[in-house]
């Protein structure tokens, strides 16, 4: 059975996850509010609640309140994700895969230049 | 052998994914700028760029573009989780849990309202 | 003269400074693109340009830039109080005092606690 | 004196609006908690609770909720000046001569295009 397998070895199932999100706003008949624009507001909403934990003091943050402001940037992240029909997975590798061609290890090593000054 | 079982499986694998982009990181030697601090800046500025994506249509937007924009968002948060050493999935399905206790379906089906309206 | 005035004493007006950036706008015809939804976008988006000066160094940043960044974010926001027609003086002091009674200054004095923390 | 004539003429007045800000810190001590790295956090964090009173409405919001979030986008801004010991109408009024080249009139008009597309 896949399901026990994915849970015997500890392996994170993103799929899992996007379901029990999805079932959580399709209870709630929320889906209607969840349009692509609305996610990006959300997610940028929910960034500046993350960034707060850091306003005034970059060391002492509170764990538990980043990882709560985390998780709703996370939760916006595959809604949107999921509302564009892609996936998560694919389209980081595929960034991924362009930023390293943006950042050549040779010249960013080290330092944090944006690569138009590189 | 895990990692064929999980391709077959067509299961996305969060781990793997988290892995690439440390070693991404670790190839430029960047994992030094990446305090909790300079994630939570970095996640709040790339959802700002997934913004301008809608920034005068709603409606009109460029796919790959914001494609590209949320792969950002997607991986400065990964690497937040992975810099406290959280798991993405917990910390959702957590937070999901609190969202539930404060946005009851019977109360919350339907409307947008914030819970403290409700 | 009134202007002549203002200018000789050396203060700033923003009567001037706001309808110089009405004209800018009416000459491009954007104010239809100016809803408040949108300003409130615009704001967003260039406030985490602004933040993005600071992204990886707190202390060395590009003075020039910041000044850019900052201008970009000032002219929504004159633009946000001029579509909404309140005076942006006006708002800044009602919220300033509204902020005295959550921070008396007994209580808040050299301290960042928020004031739900006091 | 130069204040009556001033208020007489109904004008606003900036410096007297910065001072009002800057008195309002130094009785609290908080100077020290705004550096301008800080600040630019502060503004991307206020900037993301005002576009939260746009998150699922983009028609109907509560225009004083929306006045009193403007106003602390605003007042950090004028810190964030006050900081860099720049004139706000300066930096806004040369931004504005540099987005004019960058938007001419007969390419910009009518038309939200940004200018690397126009």
């Amino acid at each position: 059975m896949i399901v026990s397998i994915s849970y015997v070895e500890g392996r994170i199932n993103m799929d899992e996850l996007i379901n029990a999100i999805k079932q959580f706003n399709k209870e709630r008949d929320w889906d209607q509010f969840h349009s692509p624009e609305n996610l990006a507001k959300s997610i940028s909403i929910e960034a500046g609640e993350l960034l707060e934990c850091f306003q005034w003091d970059a060391e002492n943050y509170d764990k538990d309140e980043v990882c709560e402001e985390l998780a709703d940037v996370f939760n916006y992240c595959f809604q949107m994700a999921s509302k564009l029909e892609v996936d998560p997975k694919e389209i980081i590798l595929k960034k991924l895969e362009k930023t390293r061609q943006k950042y050549p290890v040779e010249k960013a090593k080290g330092v944090s230049t944006k690569y138009d000054k590189l």
